[in-house]
């Protein structure tokens, strides 16, 4: 079988809002421990928008983003983990990793000091080291077969890959803080993560309550499987006084300039966490006796491990409305999907389809 | 046996540097789940010193504070949970709730929306309702069973007493984020708090880390089982890089005006949590960026329910080497100990001693 190696290349600042540019690119040198994937479906998060309108930092020239990808596997190395050609994989956030420290050990690569992120950073290790890694918006990915993982049956593979970063973004914190029977979960945003922050709480088997600006989005917050919506205005603190240390956990998915942490902290129930997945701009700021007296944690979560993926793949594979609500859009047209999606308009997720290489639209 | 209630009163807001009047109170009425213990030690604690001077709010005349009580059983009630004339109990910051509510029920006392603090606030239930409660700087404390916590054998009555407030203040949090063996836990500030924080740390099996300005009380905190210490000067970020994601777990018992905690967050492992204990009156300010891609946390915590306060004392007589470093005062002369208390004297707890209700200097 043959293929290329093709991608939607960003080149300045602009590209966000539908600039990129299709071309050839040179992979990095296929090792043993890689694989190939063609790819099937990518879907566009908020911070391939971020990385290519230069918000993290300029970006290289040729600069291939996507970090929702998933495909077949179309080429496997001696030591490919497993995984055989034909295989259905998906790829998250995260590319590579040291795969020898603690964290790497542990099976928390996410924590590893030299992560290789999808939408573009450098190899850290073999041949291709010091090289930038190409991402999801492209006919074929190349990269270890560590990050590669296998979907389980049953779930389609358009809607499965939003799991792999978006998904996962949110399934570690409301892992690791306990969401589950008995537990009460506010999900503060209902975009593309907060759609599936709802979805897998609720899977998970919490009680969720949706947060969000005024009431329109309150009918798909409940088909999501919320039981509660809190409608916001401009008083935060009038809004939230009936429903004072009424939840356990907030998972805050937006991302505006500021957020009036104060105000949700007085949600949480005593040692509750407000847990950003969303990047604010400004500094957080709020005062420390309220924090005291309740006991109440301000976290963060930084996407999630590969056998954090497979968890969460397992649970959507077994709560077939848990799967996140995508619109699709034809590879091709990539340069047309993403202005809307600056402009807010998935409802909740956008996958890329590459019919070519087999996707449905 | 007669004795009588007699304690040394707070008028205004200099009465923290000296300024207590000795006088006899009117106590609750006697219920029948209620003890009268006379008092042999009291522990002198920041929030004693910050209620007297008015640091909380304006306080009411004849406000008797401290809440670090240890003593004996002089009498019972009918419900008096078990105790017995003779016993020496405990009594902590907290004096009462509503034993009805959820987190009373759930034996996390320390969240009932409506605690009464030994320091000096309103009973809410019973005959006395809406009487403020009277504290441990007096002859007798009257008040109910459930929060006279009985002393395990081999504890030394005086050097159990700070465990009562501060012991349990950083004993909730270490244990809530998972302090032992195999945890590196940080101790921020080398005072009451924290050369508690540093003993009952080690005594759970973690591994200690100091962190204090200039090396002055380095020699103390490896005495008191820190294996590391952090001299800290005028440029933190710069005392810290060596250190970097060197710790789980930051018990801050400072309460400076301001804190730099974005400085301290840079010392988190990932999953770690940076605690208050300590309030700090400036707002806390951080960026959410750190947060995130380190997923941590800044947490706050607050005093221990009287289930923690006998786990405490259990811990502390199987390790007699982490019982408080005391130094004791005549009852009598609290307007002495007050002000070099506010001084920063204390190395690391002044008790008040009774000696005439049968204490030992």
């Amino acid at each position: 079988m043959t293929y290329e190696f093709k991608g939607w290349a960003g080149y300045d600042e602009k590209a966000a809002d539908g600039g990129l540019k299709y071309e050839a690119f040179e992979p990095k040198v296929f090792e043993e421990d890689d694989v190939d994937v063609k790819i099937l479906y990518c879907g566009i998060c908020g911070s391939d928008a971020s990385v290519l309108a230069g918000e993290f930092g300029p970006i290289e020239a040729g600069r291939v983003a996507g970090h929702e990808i998933v495909g077949e596997v179309v080429r496997v190395g001696a030591q490919s983990g497993g995984l055989a050609v034909g295989d259905v994989v998906g790829i998250g956030a995260q590319t590579d990793s040291c795969l020898a420290c603690e964290f790497c050990d542990a099976h928390k690569e996410q924590y590893c000091a030299t992560p290789t992120l999808t939408f573009g950073s450098p190899y850290v290790r073999g041949k291709s080291a010091g090289t930038m890694c190409k991402g999801g918006f492209a006919t074929t990915w190349r990269g270890p077969a560590h990050f590669a993982i296998k979907l389980p049956a049953g779930l389609d593979p358009a809607a499965a890959a939003p799991l792999f970063c978006g998904g996962v973004t949110v399934y570690t914190p409301l892992k690791r803080w306990g969401a589950g029977p008995g537990k009460r979960v506010g999900v503060l945003g209902i975009g593309g993560l907060g759609h599936m922050a709802i979805q897998i709480a609720k899977a998970m088997g919490a009680d969720v309550t949706a947060i969000s600006r005024g009431s329109g989005k309150e009918a798909d917050a409940r088909k999501l499987g919320a039981s509660k919506y809190i409608a916001t205005g401009a008083d935060l603190a009038a809004d939230f006084a009936p429903h004072a240390r009424s939840l356990d956990l907030i998972i805050s998915t937006i991302n505006p300039p500021k957020v009036d942490v104060a105000a949700y902290l007085a949600l949480l129930r005593p040692e509750g966490a407000f847990v950003l997945v969303g990047a604010v701009v400004e500094p957080i700021t709020f005062h420390s006796f309220p924090l005291i007296t309740g006991a109440v944690s301000v976290g963060g979560s930084n996407t999630g491990s590969p056998d954090e993926i497979r968890e969460l793949l397992a649970l959507v594979a077994s709560h077939p409305e848990a799967a996140p609500w995508v619109q699709k859009w034809a590879f091709e047209d990539i340069n047309k999907a993403l202005p809307e999606f600056n402009k807010g308009a998935p409802r909740y997720r956008f996958v890329l389809a590459n019919t070519e290489n087999g996707a449905k639209l």
